[in-house]
């Protein structure tokens, strides 16, 4: 039965598969000796025009959170990222790389991109940032994209409606090479760490275990609790120095969740009160976007971290998830992330650590990890009541959040009222 | 920043994964001396009823189409065939499993079983055909398994609308006991060769090559170019006795595919006209229902004659697929099959054979490799326009398919007219 061997001159198909980054970080920023005449012969390509989401991904891109993958992705790795949320490098081994990382033009630019093989990026305020190399443009098909990332094609989906929905037809790939590090002036770059800068300060700090936390919310005594208790567990494993990745998503959010600057303010008291230890944690911004896609992003969340030298990912119940858009239940199974995560190809020797669920204990009056054997004395607060109580300025319980942060948010939720209110009043009297 | 190596005995979530079968095929069939203590136990336990089409996935299961899957999935297998297209097994290698293979029961049946740990398996008839053991039940969510293997949750999917929706909204995964080998008693069952049946077949022609084509539609002399083609290149390879397997899929179809046995009589033409060699071709039914899920079930497809000891597998234009259900056009992109299956994790050894694409020359008047040079020469029939001909009884062109298997499609769209014209008078009369 078995055949002879077969040369690869025949015509059995094998797709052009791309190379492992060999442990060493894709950084895709040009020398500054390159900068004048990369600029120069960047001018002179046609131009692709980039909107505020397209600049985050190409600066997640640019500093290695998606390496191996060097550019926006060309077909063979978008469709491999929508089957099998992996790539398969020339080596034969597997990367993770759930999220397809793309980039769409209308029908106009493919027109006015013609045959040129490169193409110059710009962003929404016209500087020019980068040139794509060696390019390929493929169709974009919507609903497949979203079926297969989300699972559902439901209207009300944040990402697919404000990003996905409005963008052009066809998706554009290639080889980045990106002018010089993008930059937000927003007062926050400082804390936007690259993946080689978090691996040098992981060095720096002698650290033998970095766990990280992904999150896109205010962070409550919970979560302190389990971060906390976590470091405590390493320990007890024998790690000497474990450090905390405190890593707040920076990118796109829907609108309902808590803004960029007011979240890092928040974690920012949250440290000044000693509720998490300054000495132990390095607080950075992940640039990403945010898809709310459940068990399919918590991968890429996983990803990113173990590039920026992660080795412990913290991982709780629904990560990544929300509503479902159009039902009355969560979009995705609560245990579907963790599970997922746990047989994800290419994220095998990452360390998963699963939350232990925290609550406010009523008899403690702190949070505590809940204690089913007397559930009725816990009371779990959402992100939702949270929200609510800073909303209608009620207090939580007592040792929910600690006061200097609850501020920051009451503060915030203050003034989204009151720029409520300067509308409603102006549509009254206009 | 490398720590100590982690104990298996720490929380680190790992799921459990299933045992690779070394290369030899899964057979769930219990062996005769046990079969009347194992129906005896059956007759004892909870009773879950198949429809049609799970006894079809049983029947796959059970001769190792599926090899190394022992069973219906568990979740553990559902979600990893859903998101990654593959299983990790426990050896760390990959196999290919693109389509969920499972069972849905409603919520009574689930009250039924209680805490049972194994149930017995009936068939519509009455007969009870096998146990599923250490049975794990967990939730179908219909919305997303539609949305992750179809990318489109449209209406109008002929496997979802007849299969997936009307089905319970639990599912029940298990090791498989099968009480004896499963017959279908419609005069078909000759052609039902299991894989290992397959494989012996293999074996006593003594061939070092087997070529495997999957279709659920009349063959045409355009297939038959191919196929014949394709041997001969595989001659010139240096294989001294390729085998072409002529692989019918017997399980579900949409309404309007010809039906398997008027399939089966004009396949039985094709090779008695000469048009196929009936040396080097072996006709067997591949029992699998038919999902029309193009790029995620042209794996299935392939896999599943790998483990019936093929090497080849012929892949054309946009395979498995179909019309969008509401749109008008394609479902997929007619290259994304080929793309999909070459890139695909667990299929690294198997040789794609791309189609080249036949049409109708009409100055040969015969199917020849179409040639792009003289298009207009040229004439595409489709699997549609093949339909409209046999349908009107307007004579195709000369050489297109050969006479007498033509004759068999006339017959059957002529008899389908009779019905209809009688279920007319029928509705007339009444």
């Amino acid at each position: 039965m078995q055949g002879p061997v077969q040369s690869s001159s025949t015509s059995v198909i094998r797709s052009s598969l791309i190379e492992p980054d060999g442990g060493v970080l894709i950084d895709l920023v040009v020398p500054e000796s390159e900068r004048e005449a990369k600029s120069v012969e960047a001018e002179s390509l046609p131009k692709v025009w980039l909107t505020k989401i397209d600049v985050e991904w190409l600066h997640v891109i640019s500093e290695g959170w998606a390496s191996p993958l060097k550019g926006f992705m060309r077909e063979d790795e978008y469709l491999q990222s929508l089957h099998f949320n992996s790539l398969r490098l020339k080596d034969g081994s597997f990367v993770n790389m759930s999220i397809p990382i793309v980039l769409a033009i209308d029908d106009e630019t493919k027109e006015r991109i013609g045959s040129s093989s490169d193409v110059g990026l710009v962003r929404p305020d016209g500087e020019l940032i980068a040139i794509l190399r060696s390019i390929q443009i493929y169709k974009h098909n919507k609903e497949e994209r979203i079926a297969r990332t989300w699972g559902t094609t439901a209207p009300g989906l944040p990402y697919a409606e404000e990003v996905i929905t409005p963008a052009g037809n066809w998706l554009i790939g290639g080889d980045l090479e990106v002018l010089k590090p993008i930059k937000y002036n927003d007062g926050l770059d400082h804390y936007r760490l690259s993946p080689k800068q978090l691996r040098q300060e992981f060095d720096r700090r002698k650290t033998d275990a970095v766990f990280a936390f992904q999150l896109r919310n205010p962070v409550h005594n919970g979560h302190a609790l389990l971060m906390n208790d976590t470091r405590k567990r390493l320990l007890e494993m024998g790690f000497k120095n474990p450090i905390l990745l405190l890593h707040p998503l920076g990118g796109f959010t829907k609108a309902d969740d808590v803004p960029l600057d007011v979240r890092m303010e928040q974690h920012s008291k949250v440290l000044e009160d000693g509720v998490l230890d300054p000495e132990t944690t390095i607080v950075a911004i992940f640039p990403s976007p945010m898809h709310y896609a459940g068990p399919t992003e918590v991968q890429w969340h996983a990803k990113a971290r173990i590039n920026a030298g992660a080795n412990f990912y913290i991982v709780g119940r629904d990560p990544a998830g929300m509503g479902h858009p159009t039902e009355k239940r969560d979009l995705y199974d609560p245990d579907h992330g963790k599970k997922v995560l746990s047989m994800a190809p290419g994220l095998e020797k990452l360390n998963i650590l699963p939350f232990r669920v925290a609550a406010y204990d009523t008899v403690a009056k702190k949070m505590a990890f809940f204690d089913p054997s007397r559930a009725k004395e816990f009371l779990f607060i959402s992100g939702t009541k949270m929200r609510t109580y800073a909303r209608t300025g009620e207090n939580p319980p007592e040792g929910f959040m600690c006061p200097g942060g609850w501020k920051v948010l009451v503060k915030y939720y203050e003034s989204l009222q009151a720029e409520e209110l300067t509308h409603q009043s102006a549509a009254v009297s206009s």
